[in-house]
């Protein structure tokens, strides 16, 4: 598998317009453009990475397929299920492939979870906890347009749970709270409890938090019949510190960068492998896609209507 | 506070008759009796300790309390709410201290997470999940009169919840499922996440299992807004074997019994300093009972018509 | 085997007259005495504990052996070798048990290091670390009267070296330094590196410090054939606490108290076994005490003339 | 700093005639060649990195220092100490700076052990324990021509000592064995301790093995006046597989390319910074390589003739 992803071109959003040449120029990226039509229409392109802003994923992705680009969408490809359709819909028309950057799966703590229930070491599963935490909460701004927290961050949750218990969820339940008085204002939640109860009878629940002054808090935890597998988060160094007050180890990895570098590494090498191979699947697809934001969805109704909510409910 | 506990009398409910009279003799008891009126109203005692089946407890409670003897009650001290009521009432009247055996309190980890919490270590708290496994699922002849999961089991994390955060609940949402065919065919469940909305906002997220295959397993984790506490499993020693198959280390304590023989003798010891000191105030009174069959009650209605349930519902 | 040691009589050396009689009374033992004699030859008496301090050690038990009583004593048996062998003659003589007490073989995970290694879960061992440190260094006029670090300290790691490798030592290399200037002009070291040679090629290396900030430090780690096995320090809960700051945890058990209560009662009831049980052999005897004494004085002899030794040289 | 170094030509000894040419052409280096002096007198290249076996080392430094190259060069310069010191005077005489591959100093877990060291976070240091292993012994060709265990392995941790303690040694013995026949056949030794006395007092005890069955075992422990700091191994994972059998993690990285992937990083990262920065001093040179040297020297000494050696006998 090759390790270095010769870009053929650049393009940028960015409202700089010299961000693209500046970026194309330290990388040694042969062209660039402020135009993206020009890199999602260019002959010698095969394969398209769209990392733009939500709102921008679906036209964009539509684009590409009909130009015949294998597609790289960052996660969600919208917020709202019909374009959601249509778009995966434009990819199977084409004949592209499509996969989402649901990071996580290529993290090695998970992928070791995820072997450890396809191998048997922990027998049927029974119950899931996915633990996602946030080191500090985003700017009010951000939550504002970020469609709020079962859409910006559960759903990378969703995709694990759907990942690690190999089945589609049944019904939700969530309860939250607002602990962040901008938040609150701001009309989102921070703190929340989202129940997952799978087609074969798996209970998942996944908590999140916008706020853990330790940092970014990654885990899951899997019970099954013979036992359990469970990851704990990744840490800068092994080093413990024992003084006469405490024994002591340094943060975990404060962020997803740091946490997930390697991940995002091993997931653009899956692309490519994906692009380059006869036959290969796409590890993260559309339907993945769908299937999160569905429980997204589902989770907002829930909440706003204090019961629990069939998935099915809306899918319309 | 004096380590040594001289019982003065001994009865035992056990169909064997002559049961209480060897354990008398082995521990160098004086007096025994197969007439547990004859404890209750045993003029040189000052205090008992009801260990009796669930059924048992209200009478023997009130019997005790009109003899004017402080009561050490293990939990529950009934399944019905009414009979709880009338029973505090009676020790309340009697002017006896009442104290419920909800041993886990007296865990040095759960002390500890506790003492993490008052002395403020971890800022205002958020979020609290109880962890909570049994290593095999008791005999369904026993799963039949447990009062069901909820009551059996749960009804400790209910009362470490309201240790921890210092509140009373809200609402009660319960999902479950029934792992075990023959847990199944009696009605019972096996699997179960309760989530938990106290008055003061904090969510509380509670999972049981009757069978977790490495062991009893019992840990908490508060997210506070300074960060977290959790506490992990006791290990029967500290030693990790390294192979080229694995670093590994033995089970953690295999049941309630290893797991909690120092948090036993700490209850005692603190019931003893209870009956023996002026003043002294009860660390869990019959009020802690209450609440917390408050909450399994509130549980099993959640299931019964999945729906979230608030409390004050089966407050009557 | 019995939990409760019926003591029968008790002496005490201390210097207030009072003391035996007060210990007596707390707990409930029948006789007291403050003439040592009296207990040596108590008709009803078959078995003495003896902790005095180490200068009787040797004289008492020579009197108990020949009143026929089994005997318990307190490492060291004697700081002379001589001495050691008339002692342990006598009671060979006398045909009554000698147990030495060397505590840390009781001690649950040295019990279990020891069972990886006869139970062959690392393969055919070829080295030893043996850690021990102190909180704190005691006082100089402790120092002065203690026989030196390996008398008194490095001792118990002999005998556990011994225990562990199952074998007698070659040669003996120390290295050390008195990092406490006190200790430093009292003429002994608080801080030593010591090699051992086994004659079946084993290397072990033990170190020793008289000051350890974060509290006493005990561990043990075998490297063999087919991997390690390595224990940690005892603490006294399993929580964490993760704050910005770090993540962190309570220090270890402070000191031999609280770290080998447990190996005490194990250790007691060991000798009780022995005691009352046809056959069963000692665990830990006199050629224990005399081996790890031998230990002692070559690393003496090897510090003070900078050169290995052989245990032979001091054999005489 | 750079992350990207363009290598401008590349040379390799192989005795395949087309590996320089593949590789270059792998990796878009424009030049190659089988004659070595065409890269140490390239007129564009200002740096050279040596990574030829050790007897070409010092003749390859000398030769680049007198065509004015800045020189990396892995350790050791080599096994004569004259030659070493003829050398290092050639780069000095000729102004170029020379760095010794000396990895391990660029690891996070040493840097951060450092750091507590220097940032006073365990006080004056009395104490270090380094511990390092090899998962498995290398082929007994390997061993012959590996100038022995002290010169090919034991010597990096002769590094971190120095790096570590900040001091150099007084006297060093040695106690070692083989285990491992072959080895003991090819007059080397697979197993060691080595004791270093630092002239500020300070106690280092290396130990080595050429064989732990669980993979590469790399920590050091420093005990300091106001506690310890240590490092573990890496892993490849944080997950751990709780059974009914035992509770387990994976085993730690296996050998130095996993575990110092990042260190070779960091450790070419910091002599392009050395070689491109004006005034930026040599973390690790040419007097790190000798003193290094000098205590397998004397380490050698020490076991051939069983007897502390003082590192002063060596300098000549």
């Amino acid at each position: 598998m090759p390790k270095v992803f010769n870009a053929r071109a650049l393009w940028s959003t960015e409202s700089d317009p010299h961000r693209a040449e500046k970026i194309a120029k330290n990388y040694g990226i042969p062209n660039w453009t402020n135009d993206v039509s020009k890199v999602l229409n260019h002959p010698e392109i095969d394969a398209v990475i769209i990392c733009s802003p939500t709102d921008r994923h679906a036209e964009q992705t539509i684009e590409a397929a009909r130009n015949k680009k294998h597609i790289f969408c960052e996660k969600p490809l919208d917020l709202d299920l019909d374009v959601v359709n249509k778009t995966i819909m434009a990819t199977k028309d084409a004949g592209v492939k499509l996969m989402i950057g649901f990071n996580r799966r290529f993290d090695a703590n998970f992928l070791r979870v995820k072997r450890a229930i396809d191998h048997d070491e922990v027998g049927k599963i029974n119950m899931v906890r996915i633990t996602s935490r946030d080191p500090s909460p985003p700017p009010v701004s951000y939550i504002k347009s970020s469609g709020g927290l079962f859409h910006d961050m559960t759903i990378h949750d969703f995709d694990m749970a759907r990942f690690l218990i190999g089945d589609e969820v049944d019904e939700v339940y969530a309860m939250a709270q607002s602990v962040n008085l901008d938040i609150a204002a701001a009309g989102d939640i921070d703190t929340a409890v989202v129940l997952l109860k799978f087609h074969n009878g798996v209970i998942c629940y996944i908590e999140n938090s916008r706020e853990a002054a330790y940092g970014y808090d990654q885990r899951v935890e899997v019970l099954g019949s013979k036992g359990s597998v469970a990851c704990d988060n990744k840490y800068p160094n092994q080093v413990v510190v024992s003084t006469n007050e405490s024994v002591r180890r340094d943060l975990p990895l404060h962020f997803f960068l740091e946490r997930y570098m390697d991940a995002y590494v091993a997931e653009m090498e899956a692309f490519i492998h994906v692009c380059t191979t006869n036959g290969a699947s796409v590890p993260v697809g559309g339907n993945d896609g769908r299937e999160a934001l569905l429980l997204a969805l589902a989770a907002n109704k829930s909440l706003a209507e204090n019961r629990p909510v069939k998935v099915n409910e809306l899918r319309g």
